[in-house]
């Protein structure tokens, strides 16, 4: 109950692996037909890709991961942008990879400034209309917290942008949200738009960097010109084709799916509010995004329920997974929905996914229920 | 025959591949149990990959490819020495990924200067001592070129370098060598290492960066803290897992392996040296990589012999891979050696890996010998 975290390839994607990595192996920069086999699998991944955006096969770039996209849309925005300006807009909600590049952006002479949110950590948009200014040449937005599945209106913030700035480009932080939630960045005014395969069942070590017409910017990685001269390195051809797979499954499935999911979170939060001094965090359970419940279980450290609950081979988050490892970074999206580091320290996240089922909320719920009385004797002592 | 370019993944590595991918799909930086499973893979993977490399597990770092690892190197070791001088030597022979990212250094105001070479491409080790200078911050060599075989005596380089210069640093492009030649950085004074999985039969994807006590360069990717802080996004650990599998299998076979290529490249040169007007580029037979054969066919266009010999179902290349795409890149390799932008039109490059057999030379040859003539012919119309 972790998939927010990561997810499990799915079985079916094997088999591309081994058709890739074992027969079409070729270099899709070689003249030859191996090459040509090879090329023609990462065509057919980004058009896969590009058709679930609603966009050209041109606009879709390959990446090793999100923080890649991440780095390299935000770097190159700010490159590019200089010399109109220096401001920047986000959100106190932002994963890691976006505000550990915002800070070093920062410390280049950039001046990063924060949208005001709701009590669910929705950005205001007349704040956002406020604080949009001549010299604002980016604006970076999570589009469904990690944290919280807190979901920013992405499409009416992208038409907002484009009406009252000619500048500003528009980066959104997609990892949590591609396939699960439309996303149209051509349609929505989005000019950069960053994703990973390893949260929609596809492997960990790849992942997409979508630029528009608008966004000219350069590349992060220099050399034999690969993607359009946009991320040179030799393509992760394998996994491009698996990302494409897992994609096209998520969204064919993407209705089905996500109210399934919605149920599963429905049903885990039906069981768990009936435990006492256990709070949702963040937006309620209908607003928030269907695969992810943060909840703070008062007296209990989420670090202790959580290895309380890997005995019974139920494995949730206390936190976001990327920087876990990281006690000294605590959450700033929970920092800004007024939590102090003790609460934070109660918060546990329970992920769905499309390997998800009713028993296995039915378990967690179950042990919820059975550890929490015990653990808090245990931590009142 | 295209080894140099890519490789077949082992077939070996497909069960451990759906492993990672379907069991033990944990983000490594998941405190739970899942999470420790794939650190535990992660781990293990570094530890291998460190002991080929006779340093410790905590000078590797996890790429997504030799790109990745050269852009880091290059970069980060610029600005962090920028303080101490601006000058940068290298040589003529580098793959693109150095080539680009030292041009893009130079626009940024660094020096690169060019060591002289001997006909084989080989850096005259007197000239580097004579250009290694007090504001020279990093040289930067291949150990093995990608395009002729020629190899650079990295370890007496490294030597000397420490020897002249208190601050330069020393980046290896091992990407054509990683496995197959001994490189103990540590023991060479070699500061900085990059390789990729691709070339030595494990999946492309991964790469590989040793960063040594002296190099205390800061990372390309800002994020999550992985790898220690120096490279940050959710860790490939399946493509890490194959990588060390396949280096550490290579790496234990490498005597019989090496000895294996170069009986096959020398009887790929004694048939082909038999057509009329076929030359050999770069080094001697014996002197460059077992792996790499470098031949001109005077009078045949290699594109036209490539696409000759794909009939036959033999893939060579023309040129490096990984910039035959750009066709107004001619080879700088050649170039330094002299070549006429015509000869280097009449070059391929055949190259042997683990499962070249002399039989497949013997096709080569026979085909080479079948269709230059008719080619020649053809070409002289």
């Amino acid at each position: 109950m972790d998939n927010a975290a990561t997810t499990r390839v799915m079985p079916e994607e094997m088999e591309l692996l081994e058709k890739i990595l074992v027969e079409d192996y070729g270099n899709p920069s070689s003249l030859h037909r191996k090459g040509q086999m090879a090329e023609r699998h990462l065509m057919d991944a980004r058009q896969t890709v590009a058709s679930i955006l609603k966009t050209e096969p041109k606009r879709v770039f390959f990446t090793s991961c999100a923080t890649e996209s991440i780095n390299t849309a935000l770097r190159g925005a700010a490159l590019k942008q200089k010399r109109f300006g220096r401001h920047i807009l986000t959100s106190k909600g932002e994963h890691a990879a976006v505000r550990e590049t915002l800070k070093d952006l920062e410390n280049q002479g950039f001046k990063i400034e924060y949208l005001e949110q709701d009590a669910s950590g929705r950005i205001l948009e007349s704040d956002l209309e406020e604080k949009l200014r001549d010299d604002t040449i980016l604006v970076t937005l999570i589009h469904v917290n990690n944290e919280t599945g807190c979901i920013q209106p992405v499409d009416t913030i992208g038409s907002l942008i484009r009406q009252k700035s000619s500048r500003a480009l528009f980066h959104v932080d997609a990892t949590q949200s591609f396939c699960k939630y439309p996303l149209y960045p051509d349609r929505y005014g989005i000019d950069l738009l960053s994703a990973s395969g390893h949260k929609i069942n596809a492997p960990k070590g790849i992942g997409l960097l979508y630029k528009g017409q608008r966004a000219s910017i350069g590349p992060l990685l220099s050399g034999g010109g690969q993607e359009s001269g946009f991320r040179s390195g030799t393509e992760n051809v394998a996994f491009a084709a698996c990302f494409a797979f897992a994609a096209s499954t998520m969204w064919e499935e993407r209705s089905e799916l996500m109210e399934r999911l919605m149920s599963l979170k429905r049903l885990a939060w039906e069981e768990l509010k009936a435990v006492p001094d256990v709070f949702i965090n963040g937006p309620s359970v209908d607003e928030g995004a269907a695969h992810i419940l943060s909840i703070r279980v008062s007296g209990v450290r989420s670090e202790v329920l959580l290895h309380a609950l890997e005995d019974d081979g139920i494995y949730v988050s206390s936190g976001s997974a990327c920087s876990s490892n990281k006690p000294e970074e605590k959450s700033p999206t929970l920092h800004a929905l007024g939590f102090t580091p003790a609460q934070m320290d109660e918060t546990i996240r329970i992920s769905f996914g499309r390997y998800s089922a009713e028993e296995d909320v039915m378990a967690l719920s179950a042990a919820v229920k059975r550890l929490v009385p015990v653990l808090r004797r245990f931590s009142r002592k």
